[in-house]
């Protein structure tokens, strides 16, 4: 056990809980690797949401609460970090989840599935029915008929930057979580929350009770006309790059 | 296999070396993240070593080559990416190596032993006869009466921040080699190679084997003197600013 007051006991916290995710068989090994990867991002973020990331994260909401079948992308990193987030925010907005692996196995579906379950989850699409998406090589191409592939809007934390750029080739709209500005699926997504996981899904459950509950939904079309996914990357590397100029002078 | 032409390659092949440890048992979970975290940094530094790196690992061999109870320390990682190259840093120096882990068992450290003695590496501290370190929680405290706790230099690659601040509390010379420039191990540490570990291993023994054999150890003395960490860890800092810059621009 860490100990509260460790001045990384949030970072090491989450990476706890990935580890548990492992050793459940949820996470795979190259998520571990990942994880560490973008550790290190966030560190280069003050390990903190920026204002640009707290805004993207708005405007992500704005996309799934206005969406006509959104849906939310759950892989293994994902499940073993915001399983009670997921859940939460399915109480929230009803919008159907499903579990979409990088490493697919069908036992590691299961074990997902089951993970979700555990936190309250329900009818949660396992993408055993299946359709595959044109330019993705392998196991990576295959979407829930009933999930991602009907959907118009899709919130997929951590993905890939094929599976990103295969997505909104089919027209979707792409609401993605990565710590990497400089990844293509922060690139190729239409919205890109550049923030640790558990942060960014605290705050759009924050956001979405607030628009749901204050009846501001009238708000949304504007957030989504005046985002610029570009500038938001920017303001990001800047972040980064004010950060490293700091430690230097 | 990833092939040779891959832009990527050594990178690659340096992680396929550590998911070998995983499997072997050497390498911890949280031993994966933490190298995933070093890529990250490493892909900054436009994984190469830069001319700051190779100035910090010609000072720490020169701490290393003057001190009077010196010892290598190692842990999971280090084992798995660099046994070949401690052991030959041992036949070089005989400086004594220590296992000491972050997430220390018995079991771990016997296959450690094992692992390294297979690529030749004889008399190994194992720490199993131990004093606990000042101001660490548990387990991680525990180094070898024999090794780290009577050295006046401890070469601890990949160390982690607590331990790195109790051993120069101790006022040991701390050397260590670590791809985050940010990191509390790199600020807190005597010397710290913004390197990775098996770039700066085989210079390491390269610089060794040259002050060892053209009999220029006079000039140790000097170099270890006009060494400024702070400056050295900016300049790196700086490496990466640059890169950064490059690909916002």
């Amino acid at each position: 056990m860490v100990s509260e007051e460790h001045p990384r006991y949030r970072s090491l916290t989450i990476r706890d809980k990935l580890v548990e995710g492992y050793e459940k068989g949820i996470v795979s090994t190259h998520g571990l690797i990942a994880h560490g990867r973008g550790e290190a991002f966030d560190y280069l973020l003050g390990e903190k949401t920026s204002d640009t990331a707290l805004n993207a994260t708005k405007v992500a909401c704005a996309f799934l609460l206005t969406a006509k079948r959104p849906v939310v992308s759950v892989n293994g990193n994902t499940a073993a970090l915001v399983a009670e987030e997921i859940a939460e925010l399915h109480v929230i907005t009803k919008i159907p989840v499903e579990i979409n692996l990088f490493h697919r196995s069908r036992e590691r579906i299961e074990r997902i599935a089951h993970h979700l379950q555990s936190h309250g989850l329900e009818n949660i699409l396992t993408g055993l029915d299946f359709v595959e998406l044109l330019n993705i090589a392998s196991q990576r191409a295959k979407v829930d008929k009933r999930g991602i592939y009907q959907a118009d809007t899709v919130l997929a934390p951590l993905e890939d930057g094929d599976r990103a750029l295969a997505l909104t080739q089919l027209g979707k709209i792409v609401l993605t979580v990565d710590l990497n500005p400089l990844s293509r699926t922060a690139l190729t997504s239409t919205v890109t929350i550049v923030d640790e996981l558990t942060r960014a899904m605290k705050n759009l459950i924050t956001l979405a009770k607030y628009f749901k509950t204050t009846g501001r939904m009238n708000k949304l079309a504007m957030l989504k006309t005046s985002f610029d996914n570009r500038e938001n990357l920017e303001a990001s590397y800047k972040i980064m790059l004010e950060r490293l100029q700091s430690l230097v002078s």
